[in-house]
């Protein structure tokens, strides 16, 4: 019945609740977890460290000065630093400001709120099918990378340090844009030359539905982000991240609550579930099934949907344009068949993690009717057929 | 065993939680109440409703033009517009960034951190005994008032408006500061004049432990704040405001979770208590006790504490200085009394609602015990003695 306030006086079981089931939910090379209250805060908090790591690096064995202690207090430098963090177009990493500061996906996020004057690199606008378009996939994504460089190097110039850069592994709010490993790879290079921190927003990627337990393990990276975010699926938000980045004074991450224990009571179950029903393989094998049938239903409907795409359970297609798009929406919610609509034209599944087959099929079978009986090439008796 | 996305598909019964359990705790004169995750956030989002109120009447009937609709997304005017949210030297409001940027306490919390260049008041320092200075506070006091409404017309001229003003009560992270109910009467005032947002941060102050619900009924006002924010006590965060400022469009305040039903199980069992316990008069009945006899000790160690104040069981003192003040708490420690620190010298109280006559003589007799040991001006014999 209490509400402790975890920072200070959690419960003689907490400690044990973290290592015993959140912790092992981390991503390999990640140490350490801060819990937070939802997938908005714990962005705001994971570039804290960003922020903390470079100030750090600056000041190396010398303590804070009493200018800057003194002057953060009032928003100005040198305390309160112009320091920032490097999002992309059609990003959305939550509301607070900070990380509505780094979301570029949609007005109704935005409209009205003050913000941070924080760059935006483009995210890569890959073409569909992947496999038809190698080489000018290749280098919409090497263009993507020279202006995340061009920024940095920009904002040095105008007197802002970037100090870290978030990234969706698949930009959900956006329009479930994708883009390669290698991509990322390269980011990270970018970002570990630099000395920079590589955060990855897992808060919609995140805990199986990609097919692996973190999407950003599709990447094949040598050594993990330096930071991963989450939320959603992991019923508690916050952040795994590397321990050499804990902050060596208390109280720097820190509010009252700080998570929820009842949450990981949850959470406990959930994993469980996951490991024991092999919910992971099953979301790479109900997603097989779901893109390939998708993938039929776009040939079949070429004039009404396209570039089927999507990585494990996490799918999407296009409308062929966003009046469609809608159309499909509202037809499919009349079947009873949840979808939602993510940039300007794009339907995004996002099935649970008990997604069986029956469902795929339940799904194929309603979208294949209501695309029957929105395509102008399918005669009205071709469609009833359906 | 759900974790529900609360602003789209919310348990069948949640609407009867919140008219039920939440609503019957508004404040008189509050008719909405907007649930969230923590106070840092239920402060941002208050603050959102200051800048869109702002925006709307800029607008009149007309909507949001394709420049705002564009610009807002990658942080520019007019779409992300230059307006701000006026606090008080003093203030704590949370550690997301419009909220951080809104506090003005200790440098732990804001050090290295980016904030929004926002305008900050002096809050009053009033002389204690409030009875033996009432010229010099009621000074002190105008003071302040002068500077809020000079800091907005030079942020004007600057080109930043106002949109809000956001006040504790009393001051908790800040060194638990008073002002007088004329304090707040004439702000209030400054902001219905200018038409900006008059928001009342409860999240310290809030529930019962003041001697009424909400500390703000201690004011008087003839017309409630446009917002009042809360958390902690609240077992939930979020906060009460009036229905005329709710966002016409759906979705402008939103997150996935948006508060939590489990959370309003355990407020319910606390109003309840609250109620039938009479909690809120047990805060005035053993605040009065606590205060008083804090007073019999302030003259008996004059040499070491200083400035018992209070309202209610939300009580204060001073150590004579920083160190004798951390001593007091660490001695306090050490006899099983928790204390807390806030502001550079002051010791502040938070006993929980359950409070008993009981309580309060082990707090006293501990504080006497501990404060004979520490002052110089009381002879090892004597000290024992107590």
């Amino acid at each position: 019945m209490s509400r402790p306030a975890l920072g200070l006086i959690p419960p003689a079981d907490y400690r044990d609740m973290i290592t015993d089931i959140v912790m092992p939910a981390a991503p390999e090379g990640l140490d350490a977890v801060q819990m937070l209250m939802c997938g908005g805060c714990a962005n705001e908090y994971a570039y804290k460290i960003a922020f903390m790591h470079h100030q750090a690096k600056k000041r190396g064995t010398q303590p804070a000065t009493d200018e800057e202690m003194e002057s953060c207090l009032w928003n100005q430098s040198p305390g309160s630093p112009n320091l920032s963090i490097l999002s992309f177009v059609g990003g959305f990493h939550g509301r607070t400001t900070a990380s509505l500061s780094c979301c570029h996906a949609k007005p109704a996020h935005k409209l009205d709120f003050p913000t941070l004057p924080w760059p935006h690199a483009p995210f890569p606008q890959l073409k569909y099918p992947l496999s038809d378009h190698v080489q000018e996939n290749v280098a919409e994504e090497t263009r993507c990378l020279k202006e995340v460089e061009r920024l940095i190097e920009e904002k040095a110039e105008e007197g802002q340090t970037v100090a870290g850069v978030v990234i969706e592994p698949i930009q959900g709010e956006g329009g479930d844009n994708w883009a390669s490993p290698s991509f990322f790879k390269q980011l990270q290079a970018i970002c570990k030359k630099r000395d920079i921190l590589f955060m990855v927003d897992e808060v919609q990627t995140g805990v199986a539905i990609t097919g692996k337990m973190w999407a950003f393990e599709h990447w094949g990276l040598d050594e993990a982000p330096d930071a991963v975010i989450f939320a959603k699926k992991m019923i508690s938000a916050g952040f795994f991240y590397k321990s050499n980045l804990i902050p060596h004074e208390a109280f720097r991450v820190f509010n009252t609550w700080m998570g929820d224990p009842h949450k990981l009571v949850i959470l406990k179950a959930v994993l469980e579930t996951i490991r024991e029903d092999k919910l992971i393989e099953n979301m790479a094998v109900q997603g097989q099934a779901l893109q390939s049938g998708l993938l039929d239903l776009q040939s079949k409907y070429s004039d009404v949907i396209k570039n089927v795409r999507g990585v494990g359970s996490l799918v999407a297609f296009d409308g062929s344009d966003p009046g469609t798009r809608d159309n499909i929406i509202k037809l499919m919610s009349n079947r009873g068949v949840l979808t939602a609509g993510c940039g300007k034209e794009t339907v995004r599944l996002r099935p649970a993690t008990i997604l069986e087959g029956s469902h795929v099929e339940i799904f194929l079978a309603a979208l294949d009717d209501i695309l029957g009986e929105i395509s102008p090439s399918v005669k009205v008796g071709e469609a009833q057929a359906n």
